[in-house]
């Protein structure tokens, strides 16, 4: 209780190991496993089940959104890092990276990414920059029908 | 298809009124109307509805996460406009502070809010401005044990 | 010279109209045209050729990283959406918005885009919040060879 | 003088220790310690010091602005808490989780708080990724009263 | 009281005119305007004087912080600017660039500026999406003492 | 091939060495040294050396761009750290840090620029977080010539 100047732990909370989970939270563990294809849970996940339903309802949502689509699974984990790399979170990068990788990205492509990246945040701070007004402007019907 | 240098609509995507939703949509828009206390359905979910599947995970997430538990309704709009105001995004500033005036805050208490949120963006930069180590740890207990 | 309290003008310089450029930004203005099949020069450049080397070097910048090559056009402007809108870059928004309709992309796509852009502005958030420790390290050959 | 492959220092500048503080130096780090109830100066102040005016001035809004008034003392924390988690910035987040915890919040409620920094990050982006125009606006008295 | 989907007013709180100021608040109106050297008070003032502590507080800060040192007030107000486009916020670029103008700062000092923000700000975004370790460290002296 | 649990490495592809580099690759690592009068290829350089092409335009544009004009050497740098901070990028912050002190800044300049950055990421959120509607405006002559 209260603060100290120790050595930094893996995270600001506790992590649930698997071996201390509930069975709620086992399930979700393990449905992470299977659907990632990984023989371990991730820090990220460990972290959120130290309160239970933000790691379902981020689970969840995830695995939903994450589902191949109109984009494939690649297009996907290269937004997600597109994402990432632009907030500057460390831990994503480097998940993210390693799902590109794992998705057959190699370094040319990595550098492609990041190039694009790099790229547009730069010119955002330039049309913010200089405050333009928009005038290239998706053409919307406004017949407003749903699908 | 294609740009166009016409005037901008309120969206860059078609949003769906409430005369042209499918029975599904209408039914969230129900929902939304219902639990928010208000007889419209505002463009933030009218637009989200031109992609169906993202009106319904983003609503039901909301609805899941906003309810009142250890932090009530009221401190969790006020954690909303402070990310709101530090991301600068027009829409949900809008949306939150009228969220929070409506439970009562009023000018000197937004005042209160607005210039936490303005310190703490400040002290941010310092903090990062100079790199400086994280030395005041929160306690965690690594025990490691779910709830 | 000085402030004054009149009505926004479309940038904070005056923008440089095609009529008025000289040979070698009347050139640049040629070349966005040819290369993105528009008719009229856009505000984000128009305003750029108010300081020409900054139009210069960010053309043939762009020019550069958006051709096509391991990933396709599509994929980057989709990218470049990403990007802006975790930046919330309101020019830029709509630009890359129009880019990828018109290549092909509907709002169902868009909506699938969105959501994932959402969906990790969002995780992004819970792994600096927690300040989760990298454990899912992308596999790096570290013998150092160039290509 | 010049730049080196040394290892990184705790910050970019030398931090003052309170054994080589100033009388006015000293004086303020001894508020910091009565104020926060701690026994030590974090990192943050004594790098802060390396410029007295800029230590002084922190301190001086730092303290009046985390009084408490409407808001009390663990809503502004966990709103600095928020902003700092929405930035991204380490010290700032262990230093706030250590001040929130302290002030009582369990791990069930720093999971509701950064489930909601979450959630907005994530709808920040929506509203911002599809330029969606304000609509619930707060209602302001325009008769312009000061109190 | 309660949300509308009326005209957005010029802020979410109405703002104090110089008519309807108090004593103290129309004290620092004129310090506002005779530091500035301009007849009329900027909306950003009469915004924060809807919580009069605010006002002060940040006028205050932004006077002492203002004044020139070892940077003159054109650097300063550049690096306002900087930081401004950066994060994308309308009010301050306006503000801000009206500001350098004002000091002297022609079209071409400004595109210099801003390609030097766009630059690194994509360049931020290659060391963060590369996750590089830092290794250009400015020579620190650790012996600790307080100027 | 995947991902693993191991240490991690200096950056999320392998590094290019100056010993393994290719001819261009070396040509652009002297003219780095040359410039930047330093004896090692910082880690940065050899990170964008994993896809030649980002190297080689990262190089050039920078090279452009900081070569001093209407601003000098410094105040470029001191831009670049100001944006560097406000993103919260460790390595920038830690290369921009020691180049403005290689440049000649002190520990007391550097506590000014920091206190400015400190403000205007403060005053951002502020002015986005209430609002607020420009009127302060630059002048601009829109008779719309090129220089």
């Amino acid at each position: 209780m209260g603060t100290s100047q120790a050595q930094r732990p893996p995270a600001t909370v506790a992590m649930v190991e698997e071996s201390a989970a509930t069975p709620r939270v086992r399930e979700i563990y393990d449905d992470i496993k299977a659907t990632k294809q990984i023989d371990f849970v991730p820090n990220f996940w460990k972290t959120l089940a130290s309160h239970p339903p933000l790691l379902e309802e981020t689970w969840t949502r995830l695995k939903a959104v994450m589902a191949p689509g109109r984009l494939d699974a690649r297009t996907k984990e290269m937004i997600a890092l597109a994402v990432s790399a632009t907030n500057g979170c460390n831990y994503c990068i480097h998940s993210h990276t390693a799902a590109v990788k794992k998705l057959g990205l190699d370094d040319a492509g990595l550098g492609e990414l990041l190039a694009v990246v790099s790229l547009f945040n730069g010119t955002n701070a330039l049309a913010d920059g200089y405050q333009i007004e928009p005038d290239v402007i998706p053409q919307v019907d406004i017949s407003g029908s749903s699908d």
